[in-house]
């Protein structure tokens, strides 16, 4: 749709539009709301003043830009929104090539921005284009942002970031960052005080020119641009982020500063719909909902992975003073939330800040608390030199509690946390384990609590399978549970949610075969698997997490050390390629792992 | 050494021995010079004015830190400085108790600092205790600090944070944070300023005091404080950083405010060492040296891999407008000096900031360039994220140059370069390979250059390891090169320096063997390796990395997936531990990794 020639009128009619198909096929499908309909009007400004052919297009997190991919050709498509085989939730150039870049990790705009204006500056191309990165106040919190946007200021490349200020990010702002920006001090005094000093200066006399310089500066100070002008980047606003007109004025007038600008706007989270408007975190996810009540309209499912984690942390909380825990903004989506609520003290978020909750933690476990780091597996990733270096090389009792681990469905690519096994298992020191239920999961971390090396759990978005197998033991370092012993040559070996995942499969083949919760993938339990070798040839190994590197490898590792050979090992863990987004069945069928595939596989595999 | 009690005149005579101490030991060990000198008082007014028994002395990376090494019990043991089973030349909490954390890797301080802060508070020790962390203006560039202080700001923890600027960090200062730093408004403008508006107030009549509040702020605006303050973060400075008595007057000063506090001081790289001080890079990491003439005494060795990779580049760079590079503030270490003089639009240093490094080149490919970011395998760490989530989902044709990969030697344990392979190889999209010497170099990097995928090429410290072998052949995706093909059972395969390892070892053995260079690791050379199982059974593999999801495991994991059972592998790479410090011969030789101790395990382990 190319809205460039659109007047006022027209583009008011635009945004109400966008607003009510984004309402239509959100209630449905589920998917990001609050955010996405606060940005509507700065993203209709975008496409009036900008061209998304030419001008690179950053959406930071990109969970914001349904507008632009409404505005792009995806109008009708806009109702496979999130579904398997359907339209991505977040940007993605392979679907259309107006989304300038993947982006479903926050904080990377600025940086992408920072590229695209070196390669734009070196094919002389600064005439014509200019990179155009929208970011949330709650993603400025990241290091990465921060580390943009001190080369920008130096490098002074035209560039435009468009702060999204709607105060309050996923979760409640933190930080100093996000209350420098609500400041008080933003607003009319501004004015009234410009004009009095001004006054002043003209009457100052001698010394008045460099004085007069000097309050130039200071009047930055009561505006909260202060920090990105002392940085060299201009600071315009803030500015009302729903009035298109002034939206508009600005964004040409950034245009032609040739230089780098940030744009402060100010949006009100759920705009355009009331029930959501000024929410928190309530409705920046969410799933199918009744329009007219709000009303999730899904029903109880089995408690999930999260939820038992939760009740699990609340239990060795309340037992021990020195349970502590941080979560980079996501509390709720963690389950830190009741944690924080509990307990004030003990429990932070530090925003979206991986890489410092994981550090900060090491030093409280240093002084003989004992962390909890509660994050996402793909989100860890951020941390991962943190996990290295000021964890595992101290060897110091951190948890690393893994949510999300496997295929997390609807998000999709940017978010499958499937590499945390390979990651994390080089690393010396470090121990991980899973547990496969509810009850495994108290023991799980009950050990944890206990254990005195770095160590992490991993467990599933959403609930563990539900199987009916003999009941968990407690943990026991590197030590498995056989649950299943046949006289079969098979032996299935599960990981966490994958030992779900292996009983599913057994009980869709006939014949009977091993099963073993291997509980450990670091170390392992080698006296079982001695054992298993001398009872089973055909293992089978079952996990949510990336095949090279993984449980099937840190398997075939212990073989070889062992020069046992013979044993045919066949893993079941996700092949060397990118997870599309959709329903999590629907994707694993897409991958050929859902029970009665893999029950085929095996029978197969084993003529 | 207790020096709570010492006199101005004792502590100057302190520092006088400390800096000659230093530069007897680092001239003979070789070690890190300039910024340590220029620490000098910094330190000694920690000592007398803190306590390192129970204040965190935090120093970040702690290069600079061998002042405290030599006041607490370690004077005589420094002559072990960075050697083999001697004194770490980082703080490491196993050599002693009073270095609170190890640190080798930057920007770790700030968050180290407030996780003890937090644990302070909880423990109710606030009246007893202080966390004073020291950091260099280089190392306040990178995310991580930025991250800490926002959270810092905001929680007001009790804190002291010494900003050492010394204007270099290790290569020229970078980035709009830097500049702001060594602002030429700092300084005496400021008093006189100061006065004049103090007195314009006075008589300002209505509004004054509201007025005069803005005008307090304004104040610091002249400061290069700002940034701090803004962040809620209280601000002294900037002090000559070589003057004691200020320094030990302002230390107590801010162990009273009771919040957390910047001391900004100013110091002199190299200070005392006439030669050095004042030096940028040079002076920063040196091997032994001629204290009179400042000459290294190193003899000239074989051409460093890190200089082949530089010829190769530049080679690259002069024959393709398209190529370009970053290094995240190690120009000089990379090899990427000569390139930025050379072709000083098309390669950036953008200053300790690794995740920016990365996501930015990313956009560069997207844009049609071909970036190779430079860096050390184990700073890669850091931007672990970026590679997934903003180059290799995209399958942009970035390539990781990774120096330092495999053993690194006096830097030890913070720095060894073992994981690349283990965290990389998981990622889809990505293609690993190494060069084994200078020749395969320059054809691995003009692979690179011509590859359109994400791809990474490792290297070790040093130079390649000199065997006579056939000549390489140019690189072609997922080839290897046989270099001896024999009748023996027994396959020897190396992986970049692994390969003149190999061949090394195999000069220590009666028996012939055949050699595969592997080359690609990902993806394999899946041909090759099925023939080689018909003709072998005993395979050993060679190469500078973690053995648990590395080499041995790729290989593995293909022999599984392709059913062939009955090859024997073994690996002979790292084992599962940090690697210490020193001589990398040494290092080696402990590990049981020199050639004649690899000939003498596959001569056991095949009888």
């Amino acid at each position: 749709m190319d809205i460039s020639s659109y007047d006022h009128e027209q583009l008011e009619g635009v945004c109400a539009d966008i607003r009510e198909r984004i309402l239509e096929v959100v209630s449905k499908n589920g998917g990001h709301l609050s955010s996405t309909l606060g940005a509507t009007e700065l993203i209709v400004a975008m496409h009036k003043v900008f061209d998304s052919k030419k001008d690179p297009f950053i959406f930071d997190v990109s969970h914001q830009a349904y507008a632009h991919k409404l505005l792009t050709d995806r109008w009708d498509d806009f109702d496979t929104l999130r579904q398997f085989g359907g339209m991505c939730g977040y940007t993605k150039p392979s679907e259309c090539e107006d989304d300038y870049f993947v982006a479903g990790h926050s904080s990377t705009s600025i940086s992408l921005g920072v590229g695209a204006a070196k390669a734009i500056a070196l094919k002389g191309e600064q005439d014509e284009r200019i990179p155009v990165a929208m970011i949330g106040d709650g993603s400025i919190s990241a290091g990465m942002a921060y580390e943009a946007l001190n080369e920008l200021g130096d490098s002074k490349y035209p560039m435009i970031i468009i702060l999204n200020d709607n105060e309050m990010s996923i979760a409640k702002p933190i930080g100093a960052i996000s209350r420098m920006l609500s400041s008080a001090m933003a607003g009319p005094f501004y004015q009234k005080f410009k004009k009095k000093t001004e006054s002043f200066v003209d009457n100052f006399g001698e010394g008045a020119h460099y004085i007069a310089k000097r309050f130039e500066e200071s009047f930055k100070l009561i505006t909260p641009g202060i920090l990105f002008e002392e940085m060299g980047i201009e600071y315009i606003g803030p500015i009302d982020g729903h009035d298109l007109k002034s939206l508009i004025e600005t964004y040409e007038m950034a245009r032609n500063i040739g230089g780098p600008v940030i744009i402060h706007t100010q949006t009100t989270k759920g705009k355009g719909y009331e029930i959501a408007e000024g929410q928190h975190e309530k409705w920046h996810g969410v799933g199918p909902f009744d329009r007219a009540s709000g009303n999730a309209n899904k029903k109880s499912g089995p408690k999930s992975a999260t939820q038992i984690f939760t009740d699990a942390l609340l239990h060795l909380a309340k037992n021990d003073q020195k349970v502590v825990g941080v979560t980079a903004a996501m509390p709720s989506g963690t389950g830190l939330t009741e944690l924080m609520e509990t307990y004030p003290e003990r429990f932070w978020d530090v925003a979206i800040a991986e890489q410092h909750a994981v550090t900060s933690m090491a030093a409280m476990a240093k002084e003989g608390f004992k962390p909890f780091v509660t994050i996402y597996s793909t989100f860890l990733q951020r941390g991962y030199d943190q996990v290295i270096h000021d964890t595992c090389l101290m060897d110091l009792p951190v948890v690393f509690a893994l949510d999300r681990a496997g295929i997390v469905g609807e998000d999709g690519e940017t978010h499958q946390g499937v590499f945390d096994i390979s990651f994390l298992r080089a690393i010396p020191n470090m121990t991980l384990f899973a547990p496969r239920d509810e009850k495994s999961m108290h023991q799980a971390l009950g050990f944890a609590a206990e254990y005195e090396h770095p160590c992490s759990v991993r467990y599933p978005r959403g609930s563990f399978t539900d199987v009916k197998l003999p009941t968990s033991i407690p943990f026991e370092l590197a030590k498995s549970q056989l649950l299943i012993s046949t006289e079969s040559d098979i032996l299935f070996i599960g990981y966490g949610n994958g030992v779900g995942r292996a009983a599913k499969t057994m009980e869709s083949m006939d014949e009977p075969v091993s099963l073993l919760d291997l509980r450990f993938v670091k170390p392992l339990d080698e006296a079982m698997l001695i054992r298993m070798a001398q009872k089973h040839s055909r293992w089978f190994v079952f996990s949510d997490s990336s095949a090279m590197g993984g449980v099937g490898s840190a398997i075939l590792e212990f073989l070889a050390k062992e020069s046992i050979t013979g044993i045919d090992v066949t893993t079941f863990e996700y092949s060397d390629a990118f997870i599309t987004h959709g329903n999590t069945t629907l994707v694993e069928e897409s991958l050929g792992l859902l029970p009665e595939q893999l029950a085929q596989r095996v029978t197969v595999s084993v003529q």
